[in-house]
């Protein structure tokens, strides 16, 4: 069977080098719509997401995550020029879940309109410190958040990725 | 901004209610097919899926499932005919992440050929049981391995859901 949408699942690679050039807000608004609607426990809707695009708060984010990281030369966010933040409030059981439902929407939802994406990590140790605290704040963001991943969004500056071949057990047909 | 993908993501909905009808090989074989080519963090893969479709298996996680839930009398697989079982590997420090977005593909590519869907919860202490881990090695299934959730299929035996408000504060444009 083939459709776009089992498509866009097979042929979404994440994408590590990014042009310094901006994406669309209409584009960036229909991956944020579609990240919404990603199903939630009890439809608490417990994620929330956070689009970051100024050149200060990108640096400062790469900073603190490439300091988790332990390689404060490398730039964990390989230049996207925009990265979503998706927190989620710890008072709903299944606030990891929901918030990686949003991530994977988020990215299946960037192919659907010709945006690469990659899913970074280290979002819960940021903002578990003073610093991504205080950046919350800042925001206007008030409750129990914690960091459940970052999707960084932007134009490929490199080959589209290669297909890896998916590991023999996957399934069990039992 | 219209095409299929986004409208998938924004169209499909949790089904509760099933009928006795089973899936079609084919399009469960393009479900799983989804659900494995999920991104993973460092690509390790860390997720299976097994596929659960003789009655008395799936009698028998509705048991467990209903005892943990506390309420012996109520099917939380609504009748569905499929019980995908996602698990994955707890030596992989993203393996909820990891198996939350193979659950998420599984959802949306359910969407994509016509098939229902629901994410049902418990799986983790399903197979934290003696006996949920009596079934993953009557399975074939080694290794530490956490169940992150239930994707039922099927055929909805009811109106299909109408969509539910987004909460107001889902997205921060910072």
């Amino acid at each position: 069977m083939k459709n776009d949408i089992l498509t866009a699942m097979e042929e979404r690679r994440s994408v590590r080098k990014y042009k310094d050039c901006p994406v669309e807000e209409e584009k960036l608004d229909a991956i944020l719509r579609a990240g919404s609607f990603a199903p939630t426990g009890r439809n608490l809707q417990s994620p929330i997401m956070v689009v970051i695009r100024d050149a200060a708060t990108r640096e400062q984010l790469t900073r603190m995550n490439a300091e988790i990281m332990g390689t404060p030369e490398v730039d964990p966010f390989y230049g996207a020029p925009v990265i979503v933040i998706v927190l989620a409030d710890r008072s709903v059981p299944t606030y990891i879940e929901d918030g990686s439902l949003v991530m994977g929407n988020l990215m299946n939802a960037a192919y659907a309109v010709g945006v690469d994406s990659c899913w970074i990590h280290r979002a819960r140790q940021e903002f578990e410190s003073d610093e991504g605290k205080a950046l919350l704040r800042k925001w206007g963001i008030e409750g129990d958040y914690v960091g459940i991943g970052h999707c960084i969004l932007g134009y490929r500056d490199c080959e589209y990725p290669t297909t890896r071949p998916r590991k023999e057990n996957y399934i069990y047909k039992v």
